[in-house]
């Protein structure tokens, strides 16, 4: 099942349309290419709306926002709409400033949204219009345990109903819902966290995992985040001795860029309530 | 005689101004370091004209064009005429957005060039002034190969008389040209398309061999196509099992470090017509 | 001593504001990661102050400044400033442009530097107010050696005393020094000038280790160079056959990520004057 949400991707090679943040770009264009999509990125005004249009689906990560590239996100997000391309929301450091809240809460209200991913406090920031996310991490009193699983995937059922968006909560444990049922995916790696980008990756490629399966968005959302995780796993396993969070970026991408449908399939770790 | 291209950016050490996009400018700092150029990026209006005249040859990427990095391309642009600077033109995603199009355009009809490159469908975008290009690469309907490429030739070289630039047409089999002289290029590896930024990668360093050799920039623009599909070869060779195209970046980049003038000579293969 | 500046870095994690380049800004990230703090860019006026409020030092760097980011430093210094956190000052490519130039002064006049660390070129630039910096390199004339090294001294020493900052030149000899105490540091390799980024990752990193041990700027700086330089030994020991510069950043950034107190104590080559 999730299996096929891949070989989706690697049949239709979706064209994703990016409109991110400078730090991490380079990253997410490179994860694009490895699972089997294309990426185009563009953020000016006058461009986006061409270059959505040529394209199946739209990643809007709020990273490194700014006063030009925030109406291009208002523009290519209505387009998007328009021509019922899936479009995905990273709320990057929501609840860490009053311009990423605003804007996060301003594009909820103007653009419909497929899938909307982030960490524990942004995602919380963006539900309640306010937060205290620790930069781009979430806060560890924010993190998802065993202790308070059940309120968290309540909160975010709730927040998929008032939104109409597949909620995906990432971290140590991921949380993939919609308004009436959840993944729960314990793939994944510590290292995860000591590279800058895993979070904006997985937004772009969870971009592709949706494009390719339109009529999936919550299947192909969860299998978009298993491949992360399992991906994430496989690097470390790779790494040699005197290898640290460079190379794991590097081997992180390269086994994106190895993973084939059944690899996914047999490594994915969830549990579906 | 494609050795001796390498040599004098070995000897001279080129300084390239570089306006381009966010995604890949970290690759293209670090290829014009790794083939014995010297980086700097500057796109702010005030800032290009003094930073231009600084430097010895200009490379002008549109792939993230924006409303205040295209004026100064225009300004950097007729600083290196005036200066004699050898300015490369990478018309990245023309044909796939009007402002792309018709940016492109004008910088065409308001700089001199001594080199453009990209792929097909972007030149062709370039020459008749509208396209199809897929996104950020060449349309399939528009790739080269032994069937049409005496067309290609053909419309590269009045393209290349219409703007007295050297045209450099790069994809599977690539065409570099004057008016009246082809290198048709042979090397190169499917994997190149696996990464982001192989085309910027090439502009730039392009730029440093064309800064190295003003008074031989068709040879200097084959050397280094040449180059780049023969690193883009050993890269390839270089890749060990279980990784995939974000190590095989590094890997070309290295190759790139590691070419000598004789292993140039050696592997590159063309016919000129 | 300096092991201990590292232990702080790893025990209180500093978030540091990074208002910096987007051509080494993946590296500057990663690098932060490695070191034990952690990264976030922002460089929009509207949103500069709030995230300099929630971290603890700001690392400015002028490497691809704009209109749009110019005002965002200074918002963003003096916000720093009213806070009491630690400020450092990176005027890539000063003395090679008015823009640049006049920037970095202008900034030195209204922010407070903690410390302010650059190539020898762009310090002298820094200093009087104008330059020869060959585009973001040293002019080979400005190199210090043996021969000049107690003159540039003197004149670090004095800058240091008129702007109050820690003052720290990097080049193959690195002086790190207030207007009172010196270290010169001879750890380094020549291939850390074959990558781009590797002054913005020191900067960056640098950042860190004074957020982390505001109450010893001088050490810390020295600390951070010398980890910097030690890494940059190790990555090159590290580097196979075949293998170069686009590696060599990779194994760099691994190093810091590796390097512990105690290796650092061990391995820091340095004298105090």
């Amino acid at each position: 099942m999730l299996g096929k949400m891949l070989e989706n991707v690697n049949k239709k090679h979706p064209l994703v349309h990016n409109i991110t943040n400078y730090v991490t770009v380079n990253d997410c264009a490179n994860i694009l290419l490895a699972c089997g999509g294309s990426p185009i990125m563009s953020d000016d005004k006058a461009d986006v709306e061409d270059i959505t249009t040529v394209c199946g689906g739209l990643n809007i990560n709020i990273g490194t926002l700014n006063s030009s590239t925030i109406p291009a996100m208002f523009l290519a997000g209505k387009r998007a709409n328009a021509l019922s391309h899936p479009v995905l929301l990273d709320p990057v450091g929501a609840g860490a400033s009053l311009l990423r809240t605003s804007t996060a809460t301003e594009l909820l209200e103007k653009v419909k949204f497929s899938v909307i991913r982030g960490n524990i406090s942004e995602i919380k920031a963006l539900a309640v219009g306010s937060g205290s996310t620790k930069g781009v991490d979430a806060d560890e009193a924010d993190a998802v345990n065993d202790g308070n699983i059940d309120s968290v995937i309540d909160f975010a059922r709730k927040f998929s109903s008032r939104t109409q968006a597949v909620i995906a909560i990432t971290g140590a444990v991921d949380i993939v819902t919609d308004s009436s049922r959840t993944y729960i995916i314990r793939n994944g790696h510590p290292m995860m966290s000591k590279i800058t980008g895993s979070g904006c990756m997985l937004s772009a490629m969870c971009t592709a995992y949706i494009t390719a399966n339109p009529d999936e968005i919550l299947t192909a959302t969860a299998a978009a985040v298993c491949a992360m995780g399992l991906c994430g796993e496989k690097a470390f396993a790779a790494l040699l001795p005197g290898e640290g969070n460079s190379t794991y970026r590097n081997r992180l991408i390269d086994a994106v860029y190895n993973l084939d449908p059944e690899a996914l399939e047999r490594g994915a770790r969830y549990e579906v309530r």
